[in-house]
């Protein structure tokens, strides 16, 4: 009823769009199916229905089978979506290590590599340079023409300017300003999309993981870094500049621990791996991480003292994100609920004093399922995604 | 590309909505056009066009006009909409008055009244029949039949089951799991929509009042109660069950102030009404928060102080929704901004501070316009929508 909705829904390129892929949507989950049944299921005019699978055809992302239609006895060519036309590289780049998968147009992971990098602003161009390289090798290695790829998508953490392809600022790998999607594109010649890593990682949970069948979750990642994410019915929620869910720089302490970015009181203070950590060396020399959660199974009060804390202000921030997003699902990720799954049992405890009360059964509390492979399967979607709309 | 969507999408009934609205929206936009015109700007078929044009037709919703197209000189039929062809009742309950408007087809508010009422759940009923009295009457007045509305929309505080019309809790109005919406329906024969009156304050906002043109807005309510609504590209976001946005019971200070809700450190022990009150009374026998603001402008030190730890709160919850929300415009709207307006500059004081940097520059904080109009006007607006996607 609103009208810039109007103008947006109105505008000629918008339908096309939306027309094609609702052709696509058709086929690819009622195939096989013939083109008049396509017509009639969508309302729209044969003519247009032809127009569309022919670009389909033409894009290899949909061919006509062998099989004619059952009933009337008229013969008809029926259609049906193609797995190996169409291929999607998925990459996950993080501090120390970079994942690249490939997807199928079904949306199956054929195989995945790891790769070590330094991710310092110096060695940008050198990240960027063993990346394209190993996908081309990748596609080598799978006898895969890049005319057939649709195109790289990649998660990454930090502030990411979507519509760009830009990493505007990421602290985890030293970037600011820096057009990645561009760099890899000139590299590779593939059209590359990238995003935050959250909001991919999301995606992949959706389509693949624990999020499978749930249509308002919410990923709360803890660890090395501290973010969050949320998809509603399938779509990422991005906010005004792609920058929803920044958990990291919340206050939760108003008058709380001085943050990195000169505030006080910012959340990841009080959960993130090195604020645990630093807690951990007033009382032990530990090196990593682990062996504070070692010390937790072994029942040291001093260890037991601080996940609790961390679990509480974890807790709160499930509450104050389950105030604004109102998800059915939370979905805990990252290091912390690898390395010490039973932080679950410590979040409902807590959950059941600091959620307010009219929220507190309304949502459920889940590990990510996909760990390590969902940034990798939701950067391949969102790639194959993004060659069919357009 | 996600399976479920798919399942939404290519639902026959779903797409049939879908192409109903669209055809609804090119004339709403167009106008007039015809049929043709629709068809080319779909590329719905003719047929499919013909049909959905006479439904709307038949519904009143749609008329031919007399009118020519100019250029190829083949005359043609033109479609227009219909102002008076369908109404549409906005109610906005508050805990004491309730007030009732009458809307156009064209979304113009013809006229509207207020009533008082006493909020209580004993008196449920009678704020029922008030209102639908009230709501015959004014149809009366107006010489408007009830088969010409399209509905009521009604705004209230509270958690509201949007879909099933039921107001599962509201502390305001002191209503439990009152079914609203049938009652109002029986006792009127009207369909009724009710939706928290957070979500179609900006619905308002939006359509006809400071959001107008920005596509990402957060509305913040700070007065006898608070909460939060959200709008991306004209949609109320909702969340799982249509309670995103609760932020009154927000944890700010995990170990503060104890709420009415059993947690400590809610948001609105903070920044409420009656906060205020209660910090201001302990120095000054204040009857009502407008003495408060008096004060403050006759500057006062304790009557600052109060304010301006307020305002600190504020922007720390503008930066945590800003976090969560990323939204380009932050609507400040209530008896806070709406007695004390001065309030906005202090809220740019401590956004600098409390803010974090890379969101500082992301988004305005701006007050309502519509004020007391914008829930009226949103239930209008909002029973409009349900009638045209039904
Ligand atoms: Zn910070
Ligand atoms: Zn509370």
């Amino acid at each position: 009823m609103s009208e810039s909705k109007h103008t947006v829904k109105q505008d000629q390129e918008v339908i096309k769009q939306h027309n094609k892929q609702l052709v696509l949507d058709v086929i690819r989950t009622r195939r096989p199916i013939s083109r008049s049944e396509i017509s009639k299921i969508t309302e729209m005019s044969a003519t247009s229905v032809g127009r569309i699978v022919s670009e389909l055809t033409d894009e290899g992302l949909v061919r006509e089978t062998s099989l004619t239609s059952s009933g009337v006895g008229r013969k008809a060519v029926m259609l049906d979506i193609e797995p190996s036309g169409r291929y999607a590289i998925g990459i996950d780049i993080q501090k120390k290590r970079i994942v690249i998968g490939l997807m199928d147009f079904a949306e199956r992971l054929i195989t995945s590599k790891e790769l070590k990098h330094t991710s310092q602003e110096a060695q940008a161009e050198e990240t960027i340079a063993l990346m394209a390289s190993s996908v081309t090798a990748l596609l080598e290695e799978q006898g895969i023409s890049s005319a057939k790829v649709a195109g790289i998508g990649i998660g990454t953490p930090g502030v990411i300017d979507y519509e760009r392809g830009v990493v505007q600022f990421s602290s985890t790998l030293g970037w600011r300003d820096f057009p990645l999607a561009m760099r890899i594109q000139e590299k590779t010649g593939l059209r590359t999309v990238i995003d935050n890593d959250l909001k991919v990682k999301i995606l992949g949970e959706y389509l693949f993981g624990a999020a499978q069948g749930s249509d308002k979750t919410v990923l709360i990642n803890v660890g090395t870094g501290i973010g969050s994410s949320l998809i509603i019915n399938g779509d990422i929620f991005r906010g005004g500049s792609n920058s929803a869910g920044e958990l990291g720089h919340m206050t939760i302490h108003p008058h709380g621990n001085l943050c990195e970015c000169g505030k006080r009181g910012c959340l990841q203070t009080y959960i993130d791996e090195s604020a645990l950590l630093g807690e951990a060396r007033k009382v032990s020399a530990i090196r990593e991480i682990g062996e504070l959660f070692a010390a937790v199974r072994r029942n040291e009060e001093w260890a037991v003292e601080i996940i609790d804390r961390a679990a509480f202000h974890i807790a709160v921030t499930i509450n104050n994100i389950v105030c604004l997003y109102n998800p059915d699902t939370v979905i805990l990720s990252g290091d912390l609920v690898e390395g010490f799954g039973e932080i679950l049992e410590w979040l409902d405890r807590h959950c059941e004093q600091v959620v307010w009360e009219p929220f507190r059964d309304s949502f459920q509390v889940i590990a990510s399922r996909l760990h390590g492979r969902s940034i990798v399967l939701g950067a391949g979607a969102l790639a194959l995604q993004q060659a069919t709309h357009n």
